[in-house]
């Protein structure tokens, strides 16, 4: 621990002596002392702070753009100004006169210290964009990404010194940039005479830094300047393919999209697209072929958005589940289909772009995260990247809801994470009016404990069903069921208006006293809408979101037992179905467990995220594979407690001393006694009433 | 040095006490003391010497078969017994029962070491094979390959652990070989589960350990046990590509042919290829896939010999004169047609075989050597690695006649290196009566220095000319032409007889005394031979190959003088040219300097042999590619002194002073006065006759 107020990564050692200014560089807070005359990249080069530069100093790329911070920064003891850095020089008349310079950036290659600094390092920030209900948060991702543009002018050929013309670019790049060994992706190898003539003698090599063979690469190269160049995140869900298009140069999201999985036609779920390559000798084939083809399109749509040639992406990194990820990568995913679940690979991979059929420039390389185990997979490896429990010494509990729950729980310690079948309940499926999120879906709904009449919104519908005018609007639309989102909301409401019991049986004796219950063979339904397409939540709809809630909170209170904990400290919803369930309903359900509600979070296409943290900085790859390498995967399926756990997870939580912070918001029904279990049973009960 | 007669390799440091048993191992002379019990596999690895393993000491493999020597070896101080190890086990046996383990043969993995013992690793030779007039000479290649099969059985999968099966098959790869970091070639990623499921989860993974990367790379992977593998040395000479078939594990070549490079369609000589190149926009990529497909089938051709399946050749090495080298690879040659001839690239190369349309296994790398120069190329390289001047204190001259001359010249303390622009007729082009070593070429030839009449031999024919029945046998095939060997006879046979002088004038006053001397326009020519096709020698060829003996003689004048040496210890004469010439008329004519006779060696495709020495061990490609980084390259045209060099080697050798080895096995003639030069002067000289 540091005793001077400052944490350990704002400082640096110094370099020059006491005399010389002292320079602090901003967000990364590093600092030194250089003498006068020093150049600011050179200063911040010294002092490992990321400032990009493709030039090399030559100020033509404008890459290297600071801000100076003025004023008395007493903390450090810093007093900053304008006049401790030398005016714009010829070279930055140059560049603006050419390219442009805004009012106050400096090229820090030009600019030098004539006094002590505060220096502001631009970072683009990562911002909120929507990916087909999948989101990346807002974060600042420190950039290293792993594809560095080098500019350098070789000497042309010369009979005294029969080098080769790459030999001669390899021995500039050393020169100039540092980089030792390096290799060449064999396909440039024709073109390095042409390119280096057409540059007359001066191009700019991509430099890839994060090879497996951990030697420096040539991937790229370009005649003269070339001052951009691009990446790639994607995740392969299920159901939706998500991808961001960033500038690795200044780590600006220029386009983001998703598109739907094309391997649906094949499988709506994971388990029926094994089956597919169980049952089809060609099927491996025909998704891989359907996915990469997807991932194509979605490429040539992101790069039409952000304005960008798609032979400028140089550098990709993707996430999936194990079974998407398999099939991305042309593995056989049956294995993953039946018990032990081997995964063909777990570490992280890489690859050529072009090895997969992935169209992009002819050197792009291709990194996938290392994947956990055989049901969590590279995605869950993003998502705890992103949400990073393993930076913290706040117990995490971290879900990412789909057909499997992948669950991680942890902090600084340890994380133990287990998948839990919940089935596909949640996403609307196995549930009579269940409909995927679109217009006509219902997607919020309240019911009144008293009258048991609903309300509800409906997408593309902006009133609410009691208010004027939505039945026009419905109309319009039509509504046509319950999307996944509104399935939590709408048992949750029926078990705090009394209609179902903490056991989940619809209470049949209401039958006489509201419209809303209705009899449906043996067993009682409520009738969420009516006309013309009836709108029904059955009692098999309500076991089935009880079985699946029933499996996530087992997995959770698995973990919670791994871990010798009663209590999260903060829960993280991933995923499109955390995105959008309200956590209230989903703790009233009992799909979580108790915890500070202002501590529950959605965040959004977390694997997203953690992808697109792995694109723009290479550490975070060593991060997440040091990580994954340590996580202790708990295999449900071989836990004897697991059974009970599930069977005790089948009520709706409703003891105030187990769920005091849930307890806070809502009113929950006091435990009833339950003469007998099963769907069949409705009659002969009392009905309480806990909210007027 | 050492003290006790031993070379420095012979000793190695000892393991275990002085009491325990003394091993020496044959050939290599490294030796150890082992504990009583130990494997004599185990020894060997411990001293570093090389023996074949596949099974890891399972007995099953058979590779690491060994020889106890019998007998008292004084000089080591052992005396060597079959009593020294242990007997046959039943693994032995049943080795034998199997596969049969021949008499005297012992597996060194199971045989124990009981007291002193002298191994012999058995090393198969390198035989002499015959590559369509290319020959790899004898030699023993100590094998230290690039690729190592690795048997090992891993474990199944385990829910509790859930690592990837690729995972734990590099663990136990790691376990059982000592290989970290592995990576896997990615088009065998999806065929991992299958394999290890077919092979019960034992697999053999052949790793190459020789990628540019630095790390083990699986680059093939078999179910079960797989004991063999292959490798290709190839030389892609402009006239003729020449390919050896070598088992990688017994270093056995099992197949060599060759074939006419079918770019020959494209120019017969390398730069009318280059022009080829500049005048047809898709002459490159027409000769890049000529090449390629050439290569492929004599792939084909050369496994059917061996009887090898291709899919089992994992590793290659390719020589190659610059443009050979370029071309093969895809690189437009261009740059090497002109000043200063630019190589797209010097340093030695690695590709995967798939990358550059070599259809063998999917997983087979191929390696380049260096280049040394813009004419001296990856062959020369291979050429220096076989003969070795850098390995020795003797000066040697090593000299590759093509279309240029690649010329090497140097001992272990410096080697220079120089071409020198021969033109082809040497080959037998630009003489009138030229051709290809052929059936009906006149391969020989003698000159009567009294009566002028020629005798010689045809490729074809038995018989000398002047013996019974050869015009008959001549009659069947036709006299057609003079091939390059015996161009360089006749011309020396010429000189020696008088009838050229020492600056190459054909003495037209013979004409009055021989009718073999017969005018031809103001010149005078020898009639070789009469006939329907007349075969004559004009001053023209004689002209020609003047002007060829004297870019070489020049080029190799100008390395003599940069080492500062007046007279070379050994000359080594590599490639097809070399292998058929008498080194006596060649230093009749002054093709090479003064050298004592028995220290002129014809080394066949010493290229080639270079090679394969690369594929058989790969510390070769270390060596040779510092050898290559510290060889000086000399640019004849840029050394003012070589045009004086040049018109001084015209004339042909006469002084015994200068040439006093020669002196000792012909008679030279004596120098004449010239009054003036010229092809035309003829007459009114004195013959002199300095034979009888």
């Amino acid at each position: 621990m540091r005793t001077d107020g400052l944490a350990d990564n704002e400082f640096n050692m110094t370099e020059g002596t006491q005399k010389d200014p002292l320079v602090l560089f901003m967000p990364s807070g590093k600092r030194g002392r250089f003498p006068v005359g020093t150049p600011v990249l050179e200063a911040a080069r010294k002092l490992g702070v990321y400032v990009e530069s493709v030039c090399g100093g030559r100020a033509t790329c404008g890459r290297c753009q600071v801000v100076v911070q003025e004023g008395n920064f007493a903390k450090h003891k810093i007093v900053s100004s304008n006049d401790h850095i030398t005016a714009r020089g010829p070279k930055e008349e140059r560049y603006d006169r050419v390219r442009g310079l805004p009012e106050g950036r400096r090229l820090s290659c030009s600019a030098e210290i004539l006094g002590d600094l505060v220096i502001d390092v631009p970072q683009d920030t990562v911002v909120n964009a929507q990916v087909v209900r999948k989101a990346a948060t807002d974060r600042v991702i420190e950039r290293n990404s792993a594809v560095q543009l080098c500019y350098v002018e070789i000497e042309e050929p010369d009979m005294h010194k029969p080098l080769g013309d790459l030999d001669r670019l390899k021995l500039m790049i050393e020169q100039d940039w540092g980089f030792k060994d390096l290799l060449i992706a064999p396909h440039l190898i024709p073109q390095v005479q042409g390119i280096l003539r057409k540059g007359n003698w001066g191009v700019t090599a991509a430099i890839h830094r994060d090879m497996d063979s951990s030697r420096p690469f040539i991937v790229a190269l370009y005649p003269g300047l070339k001052n951009e160049a691009y990446g790639i995140a994607c995740d392969i869900g299920s159901t939706t393919i998500a991808m961001h298009l960033v500038s690795l140069l200044s780590g600006r999201i220029v386009g983001s999209t998703g598109t739907s999985n094309p391997q649906i036609r094949f499988g709506e779920d994971l388990m029926s697209r094994v089956s597919y390559v169980m049952m089809n000798p060609d099927g491996r084939e025909a998704m891989t072929i359907a996915v990469r083809e997807a991932i194509n399109g979605l490429i040539g749509k992101v790069c039409e958005e952000g304005g960008v040639d798609r032979t400028d992406i140089l550098d990709m990194v993707f996430v999936a589940n194990p079974i998407m990820h398999h099939l991305f990568l042309g593995i056989d995913p049956t294995e993953l289909g039946m018990a032990p679940f081997a995964l063909a690979v777990s570490g992280a991979l890489q690859y050529w772009a072009h090895d997969i059929d992935i169209q992009v420039n002819r050197g792009a390389r291709v990194y996938l995260l290392p994947c956990i185990a055989g049901h969590v997979g590279a995605d869950a490896a993003g998502a705890t990247l992103s949400e990073g429990p393993y930076r913290q010494d706040k117990m995490m509990l971290l879900v990412d809801v789909g057909t499997n729950a992948e669950i991680m729980l942890g902090n600084r310690a340890r994380v133990v994470a287990a998948s839990s079948p919940t089935g596909p309940a949640f996403e609307g499926a196995e549930i009579s009016s269940g409909q995927r999120a679109a217009p006509g879906a219902i997607e919020r709904v309240r019911i009144d404990p008293v009258t048991l009449e609903p309300k509800y919104r409906v997408i593309g519908v902006d009133q609410w069903s009691d208010e004027d005018g939505f039945e026009e609007a419905a109309a319009s639309v039509g509504v046509t069921g319950i999307c996944g989102s509104a399935i939590i909301e709408v048992v949750a409401e029926m078990y705090l208006s009394g209609i179902i019991s903490e056991d989940g049986v619809v209470d049949g004796a209401m039958a006489a006293t509201s419209h809303r219950i209705i009899a449906t063979g043996r067993t009682f339904s409520y009738l969420l809408r009516d006309g013309e397409q009836r709108i029904t939540v059955t009692q098999n709809d309500v076991r089935a979101i009880q079985l699946a809630k029933a499996a996530l909170y087992a997995g959770i209170k698995l973990l919670m037992e791994k871990q010798g904990v009663e209590k999260v400290d903060q829960i993280r919803f991933a995923g499109a179905f955390g995105s959008f369930i309200d956590p209230k309903y989903a703790m009233v359900l009992g799909l979580i467990p108790d915890c500070d509600l202002t501590e529950v979070k959605a965040v959004g296409n977390a694997a997203g995220t953690g992808a697109l943290m792995a694109l723009l900085n290479r550490d975070h790859r060593r991060e997440i594979e040091k990580q994954v390498s340590k996580i202790e995967k708990i295999e449900t399926a071989l836990e004897p407690h697991f059974q009970q756990l599930f069977i005790d997870a089948m009520a709706m939580p409703n003891k105030v001393d187990a769920f005091p912070e849930l307890a806070k918001v809502v009113t929950l029904p006091e435990r009833k006694v339950v003469t007998s279990g099963g769907g069949d049973e409705g009659g002969g009960r009392r009905r309480r009433r806990d909210r007027g």
